[in-house]
């Protein structure tokens, strides 16, 4: 099907064309396909410019006007783009991703088909502590004896379900009930859609640090195809949300105390006069440590 | 731009391709075009095939199962086709239009730009009265002279508010300002983008006779286009939901007992006999009459 | 909390009141429990008679309203009353409910805490044959000693991967790890939130014979607060909706035949003659086999 | 209606009870009234907790938990708090007003009712220029006769197009057409409903100085009723929303140098050496000048 072109009279996206059915592996045994798109970076443009009128046609680039949107949280014209998945995820992946309720849905049911026998088994490197300080999150390494047992311990947890699965299904009990006992590490897949808009939402939270690494897999491979599909949205994406800071009013507050030279800032200063009045007393200091990183990036922790 | 072709790898729509920026019209000054689609009736099945696994690939023809699915109110894979409209229209129309809330909307702005000279004139023969049994209907017919009239009042308002606008805008009044004396049959347009399950929910409730006539118009033309793209698909909501009809349980009631001949039909004795209590002691009898209406199409009523 | 009582200068529904905070069970250790709720029968017609205006306030019976609304799909009343469930189901329960788009939810997080060691176990009477017909159903009862043996291995199924879930947390991997050897069967919770129209296309779709028996356990409990909460509406739900029959296109243009004594049916002439082009050489009829429960719901099988 | 008061179950919210039908003037004719609420800032911190399971309850105080929530996006808790608003407002603002998809509108219907002689007259004090720098906003006074002037047209355009109106329905046009001659400015009225996710969304963009004046006074009517009702919620939704900056990437990299003291800055210095390409060559430069308002918050600019 990759090689098979046919003339049409749509836009045309030649970033989009290159990945057309190209299978990106994700995990052990997962992938994301493009299967079809729709609009591009100048689609935005035209659609913005439904707006304004026969007047301002082309009195901005296309790459201005798409900044000035993305920028001013004008995000209708971004709804103009949508793209269709082919998408295969471990289910505990699958339960976190269609959280996300703006866009269609078609997945393989363990109702009327054999669930297969793969299972998520994470690699080594990723097997980590529970995070202190992140009570969602994953932390320093395991040692080398324990990541040999937890490999050990889903590995016998998933062939015994699966080979469960299998008596269930041989004796004839339903499928419905006999899946009941695989795990959430058993694959799934689905057909997805979605408006860029949307999906930018979804990178947003989905690339972000704080999301489980097996999601974040997903999202980085999406965004390798948005990158070509839509370059200049994708990057006013990076610049406005992915990269950007929010700065809250007390953290507005502070800076310009430090700005006009009333406070002369360090890690201990900030963490022993931590603005934030809740978490003066507190031994984490969540809020407190994100301000650090703030204040790093803008240059005052030199 | 209507005659350059592109090559793409993408799953291709004859029917649709036929209809790119091909202009519509609808009433007076408005239009409906396709500006782009993705999917096709083979596409709706695939997607649906996902659910079903390997084994159950071929099963069915593409026809036979997009009508299974439609029948049994599987919806999921019709939203795996989506279309990209630009539709002009007076405002009052939009504003029934934009209720169908599941869809992406970019509208012209009268705060950016200057609203056109165009306003709705109804044509002399959709100018009817209030309906009475109907509160937000048309009926009959107004006179020659009554019609003469309308048009010449309609008109005159349409010619003094634009007329005021050129001069506010003159004046340099703020164009957001400037435009709140214009009327609601003042023309707007959009792009408008939707995916298929969600069109048909709008094609129902608005090529309805009981919707206002001039939304019925964009409807009509919309379906136009959707016939050819999906041609399986819009059979099968024309058989199973256009033109279905659905019997509540007081109507299977009631035709189970005139069938098996307790009770012997007419006109006169559904009005008299009505099986709706809250009817009985009503003039206009809204559910007895399309009981009748339904009892005439099941060929009943000889 | 049950019992405490406060002053409101809402509107307050007596039917709901009683449901607050009342523990349903469903499945083994499942749950659903109103938590709140906004509006009632009487707030649907008010929110309906705005569009009305003022001179037709109390023209027509708030129950002849509702049924008029209901009757001729003006669901935006509907939607103006909310609910707010507690609910506790297994997690492939969870998968279909969250399909349902149109609510609100907030999850028990495996991320976050620790998964509790409860997991559905299917009850000896529900353990059934996978449905020949019905490829997403299950049908005829297992024999004694297959029920026993699937119990017997979900039992073991269920202690070992639960087992090993405790010495995964043992050994400190990160909580999100550690769930994923967990099966589906494992028991989550959640607060769910969504309008009474969203709820009814909920209720259709799983009190429905084909839904999963598991997730209509859930339907069937929500339905007994919904109508003690909104009794008129929910019987013009069940009316309307619930017990109502579509007839398609063919099927009213077969009716007519039989009605007019071209044709004379029964079962086998049915299943001859049925006028589904699609079924005519297929084995298993399904839409011919709807067609014939639909006749006799409607009295002509005798 | 405003003094009966009932006893209920459900979680009561003082600052709400005080706004039930309580009528808040918006302009001339227009107005907003809260209906109905459900929940409160300690139902968001409830069913936040579910997420986090038996172990976490009350570690947090619920104010540094919604903090902690609205700063990290989890957004999912404040749609569990939802409010129903009776509203009065003119076409114009009704329109944008509609373009927030994720409520649950029904309005008055001009076809089943006869539209109110009360249109929109702006106030002298609002009547302003054409902004040149926003193409969307207004800007300098006019002159008094300008002023006098811009009432006199307006004045007769309603007076004329509502006598009209009368005409049109006495000679017994259908009022869905009848009204089609009414200007935007006309009054219409609706039950509004949304969660607080969704209503922080509208507030952030129509409190916003960009927003058109005369939806603005709406949102600040509406946010008057969400500060009592949620107190912690909303005062959060103003330190890390409302009165927030953004810093882009490139935005990031300025501050950074004149932190370092690579650069030092004057409104004339960022003017001639914006960071910003794109602006370079033109006269207008919106996102310069936004950053210079940004680095005037932060203390830069002395």
């Amino acid at each position: 099907m990759e090689e098979e072109k046919n003339l049409t009279g749509r836009p045309i996206n030649p970033g989009g064309e290159q990945w057309i059915e190209k299978h990106i592996s994700c995990l052990d045994h997962g992938f994301v396909k493009l299967v079809d798109y729709m609009g591009n970076d100048t689609e935005i443009a035209r659609a913005a410019r439904v707006s304004y009128g026969r007047g301002t046609k082309k009195v901005q680039e296309d790459n201005a006007l798409i900044r000035y949107l993305l920028r001013n949280k004008h995000t209708s014209p971004f709804e103009m783009v949508e793209i269709k998945l082919h998408c295969k995820m471990p289910i505990f992946v699958a339960r976190q991703w269609i959280r996300h309720r703006t866009a269609n849905v078609n997945e393989y049911s363990g109702r009327f088909s054999i669930m297969s026998n793969e299972f998520y088994m994470p690699s080594p490197d990723v097997l980590k502590k529970q995070s202190e300080e992140n009570k969602q999150g994953r932390d320093e390494d395991l040692s080398h004896e324990q990541k040999q047992r937890v490999i050990e311990i889903l590995t016998s947890d998933f062939s015994k379900v699966y080979t469960d699965y299998q008596e269930l299904t041989e004796i004839g009990l339903a499928k419905e009930l006999a899946r009941i006992g695989l795990s959430v590490a058993n694959y799934t897949e689905w057909f997805w859609k979605i408006d860029l808009h949307n999906l930018f939402h979804f990178l947003r939270l989905r690339l972000d640090p704080h999301a489980q690494y097996e999601i974040r897999v997903y999202a980085e491979a999406i965004s390798q195809i948005v990158k070509d599909l839509c370059p200049a949205s994708y990057k006013a994406f990076e610049d406005y949300i992915l990269n950007s800071i929010s700065l809250s009013q007390q953290e507005i507050d502070w800076i310009r105390k430090i700005v006009s030279g009333i406070i002369h800032i360090s890690d201990d200063y900030v963490e022993e006069h931590t603005p934030f009045e809740h978490e003066k007393s507190k031994k984490i200091k969540k809020e407190t440590n994100d301000l650090i990183k703030k204040l790093d990036k803008l240059g005052f922790m030199l």
